[in-house]
């Protein structure tokens, strides 16, 4: 086997592996690289057990042979190399990695004892790749990273009429992102974790969904990923969502984020980190207080509604994860003190906060 | 007592008092940063009993009052304000921050309880603090961070002549860096942390000396620093720098460096991660090996001297550090594969690096 492929396309390839394929296991074999080698390139695969992921490298090939080799320390070889065109040579029990100067010789794999792994070749439904990766990154931070709550540990994905929407909540918070699609498709509920990954190699283009028993399999141009969906019956987020706004205040979603992180410098972290909001008169005073003394904070708003004034009091840090999506102006809407608040961006709809309010 | 100061003025020379001042401590007065106010400004001081420091910050003040307050939390309030200007103002039991919209109100420390820091007036001697502070920055690789090595866990400052040298070793290799002065001072040892603060405090003017008892104080512009010097005798390194060069070979620095980061991969970690090195015809061929495979690299170099060719062994890591300071070619002078090799910038002599060899 003799393959020429260049350094770029190996080692993006790989970074992308590397991040699935634990660097250490009770399974030795779990920390290998499966390449398959046709006349068209390289077939990179490898696993976590909870994602499977493919990866394709074209490659100028003579006498094609697959093989397994250790995959971080094949990443840190390839990533070090020297020149831009890489050579790898089957040698018995070795393979031989070459460029510019350099040559390696690594100690290849048991290929017939690596587990194998199986992609689909036909799509249910085709979703735009970049919109998916956005919604999801929007509402990653409101995924639940205790191990105790099951389902919030995962992100749902709905199919509606004419809009997927992704949700998130760990019981605290909600956060949604809808964006236009037609295909009809099954609701499923993805882990966290593995929404950080997919995210990784959702880029332009289509990610075309294939279902499975428990599993999704996303397929973009270069690569193949199989997911284990969680299962069990996400909340009725729905439900906490306000539909009475009483006031609504807007401001620059960037001043908001500066006066929040200011004041939580004083906020008592074993009390959820508690800011108090307070609204009234075209103005919002934001309060903080703990160990070591008090801060506040005075910003203007424009205000709307029925309520001339409201006090109520959030995390800090959900404040700060809420407004991560929204640039330019946020608009916060509420619904009283001690009901759940709604932030969005102005005028806007794709993206949606719910926070519940702290006791008073 | 009421202070006008630029946020950024404060907050530079809050990030070196935090350096220096412990945030957390078995003593909690050790964690505050002392604020001495006078007409002229204010003097901020604080000490991890290792080092004392000192820093002078301009600002308009009405009725000078001192204050102590925790310098972290201090800190992170002043960095995260708003405004460009802030104004102090002591209040009873408190310590009110100013800017933009916001006001912070710290409780403040007993002024009497905290530790009376004392930094001298005059100095002994004066040396060039941008020099001072690459020779130091050229030599920290080399000392040792291991507990049980006293003064190797230091770095040596020796008055000669027409220069001054500081050196560093752990034993397995010497930096040595030597920049022109006409003072006639001590020889000391300061430990390699306080070097690292000391460093960092170090700008352009003049770094003035002046030697206590166990103790070297340190004046600039802006800051005084008191260091606890290290006792004992440091080793005499200058035995085992070689005299009789047999190869020397001639080659870019960065080239040598991707290349043994790049064998090193391969190398044992627990073979203190052994490289080859084989110098012959013009040629470096470098060469590494461990449990998962080989690694083979060749460099041209320009070759000179008695021996046609020599083959070592070094430990990648100290290679690596050895060749930090040095931009351009380096000079791999060579005595045997048993002895030392001094590695230098060609042609220049300020920088030595001494590298003992592994046992082939």
């Amino acid at each position: 086997m003799h393959v020429n492929v260049t350094r770029k396309a190996l080692s993006d390839a790989l970074g992308l592996m590397e991040r699935v394929i634990p660097s250490r296991s009770s399974n030795p074999l779990l920390t290998s690289l499966k390449v398959d080698v046709s006349e068209h390139g390289l077939t990179l695969s490898g696993t976590n057990l909870e994602i499977d992921l493919s990866c394709v490298v074209p490659a100028e090939v003579r006498h094609p042979k697959s093989f397994v080799v250790p995959a971080h320390l094949f990443g840190q070889v390839v990533r070090n190399l020297g020149g831009e065109l890489v050579e790898l040579e089957l040698d018995g029990s070795e393979i031989s990695v070459r460029a510019g100067g350099s040559e390696f010789k690594l100690q290849i794999g048991d290929l017939d004892a690596y587990p194998p792994l199986t992609f689909p070749d036909a799509a249910h439904v085709s979703l735009d790749a970049a919109e998916l990766a956005r919604a999801l990154g929007s509402v990653r931070y409101a995924a639940s990273n205790e191990a105790f709550q099951a389902v919030f540990r995962g992100i749902k994905l709905e199919h509606h009429a004419d809009v997927i929407r992704v949700v998130a909540s760990d019981g605290y918070r909600v956060a949604i992102r809808e964006f236009p699609s037609s295909g009809a498709g099954r609701n499923l509920i993805i882990p966290a974790r593995s929404v950080d990954e997919l995210i990784r190699v959702l880029k332009d283009g289509q990610a075309r969904f294939t279902y499975g028993d428990g599993l999704l399999s996303v397929t973009t141009d270069r690569v193949h990923m199989n997911l284990k969906l969680l299962d069990g019956d996400f909340p009725d987020y729905e439900r906490v969502i306000p539909k009475d706004i009483r006031l609504q205040a807007t401001l620059s979603a960037a001043l908001l984020k500066d006066a929040v992180n200011r004041v939580a410098v004083l906020a008592d972290k074993n009390a959820n980190n508690r800011v108090e909001f307070l609204i009234s008169e075209n103005r919002l005073r934001l309060a903080a207080e703990g160990d070591y003394g008090r801060a506040q904070d005075t910003l203007e708003v424009v205000q709307r509604g029925a309520e001339p004034a409201m006090s109520l009091a959030f995390n800090a840090r959900h404040v700060l994860d809420a407004l991560g999506p929204i640039d330019g102006d946020v608009e916060l809407n509420l619904s009283g003190s001690t009901t759940p608040a709604i932030f969005r961006a102005a005028g806007e709809r794709s993206y949606t906060a719910v926070l519940v309010t702290l006791r008073v």
